[in-house]
């Protein structure tokens, strides 16, 4: 039984996404947030103290995009993964990169010296300069998303997964009323999905069966 | 043919290294840093502006991770790279995703904010925040190498060449000095790796011969 350990809209909505998705059984263990703070006991399971945090059998992984390809390629070929003998295989690679190293990270930027430092900590300048670095790189998806639904494959992959929890982080921190029309539109599209649907719902009955509150707090890291 | 635009020891170092770990063709492109500051032009092949851009016939990647994954997968299997059905497998992915998003981006705020910004944007509460989270992240990884050589799979794959770039990074920031003793034989052990050795040779001699400095500006993104 895999087991995933995530916090309320936080990067592990990832994988999250990509169970539901995949439709393979799983549990669902919340955590409030920040974890390493608020839950210091999680630290015995995940020594860096974040989300997500997965275990299958004696596997452990704590990082979101490589979680759904993993994911993808063990209960999912040919449909979420994108195999290596697939003329898309290289876009795909890069896109799950892409979704995490250059679209969500500055945002946790403007999260954490917005939200999460105490008034004296706080960095306005930080938040612009990351802000704008997050639109500049939005931007440039947007002439592919002119001409397709799903970034690449032709088909919804977990590349999509990776950019899509970018786009709903954005919405969380009040970006999106800046996304191009394209990247508007995707976004529309893969809220939508079930998948996406079914893995909101988890999030929220799992918070309320443990108590945890289900207003989202997402990842600093 | 291969052509992968580089600027001296950005991210687009792992790439290299990887290259010449396969001993595949391929061309070597090299800008001065930024180089979406100081060749405007290049943003014809790379709307990013940034570091790695990787040419493979029709495909196109910006990803550094990534790229060694694509490489590894495509050109290196069973060395290299780690295939699906090796234990390893999500491990590895982990590493790869690991060495970037967890372990490089931190320091590319403690570079940004101590040397290319004009000092009266510079920030050094955000420079001593990551540089704290990089090194916090970075311990973690102390316990594995005290016991095996490599991260994964029992060998030197794509993702020591990951998570080896955030040393070498970390090495030209000043940051290696408080590597656990585990981790500074991991580092020394990368090093001399041959495929290192001949990444760094060609990257010099590439900049001599293209009136590119040899002299480091890594990537801030």
């Amino acid at each position: 039984m895999i087991t995933l350990h995530h916090c309320v809209s936080a990067r592990s909505f990832r994988p999250l996404w990509a169970l539901e998705e995949i439709g393979v059984p799983y549990e669902l263990k919340m955590l409030p947030f920040p974890p390493r703070v608020m839950a210091r006991a999680f630290l015995d399971t995940n020594p860096l103290g974040t989300v997500p945090a997965l275990k299958d059998g004696a596997l452990f992984m704590t990082e979101s995009a490589a979680i759904c390809q993993y994911l993808a390629a063990r209960f999912s070929p040919g449909v979420l993964d994108v195999a290596s003998h697939e003329a898309d295989f290289g876009r795909y690679l890069n896109f799950l990169h892409f979704g995490e190293a250059t679209l969500t990270f500055p945002q946790t930027l403007v999260l954490r010296y917005t939200h999460f430092e105490p008034p004296e900590r706080r960095q306005p300048q930080v938040v612009e300069d990351y802000a704008k670095w997050f639109h500049a790189r939005l931007r440039t998806l947007a002439p592919l998303l002119e001409r397709q639904d799903f970034l690449c494959a032709g088909r919804f992959t977990a590349a999509d997964i990776s950019v899509g929890y970018a786009l709903m982080l954005a919405e969380h921190l009040g970006l999106s009323d800046r996304f191009a029309e394209p990247i508007a539109r995707y976004w529309s599209r893969l809220r939508e999905r079930e998948g996406f649907i079914l893995a909101l719902r988890a999030q929220d009955a799992a918070a309320r069966a443990q108590g945890v509150s289900p207003v989202p707090a997402p990842d600093t890291r």
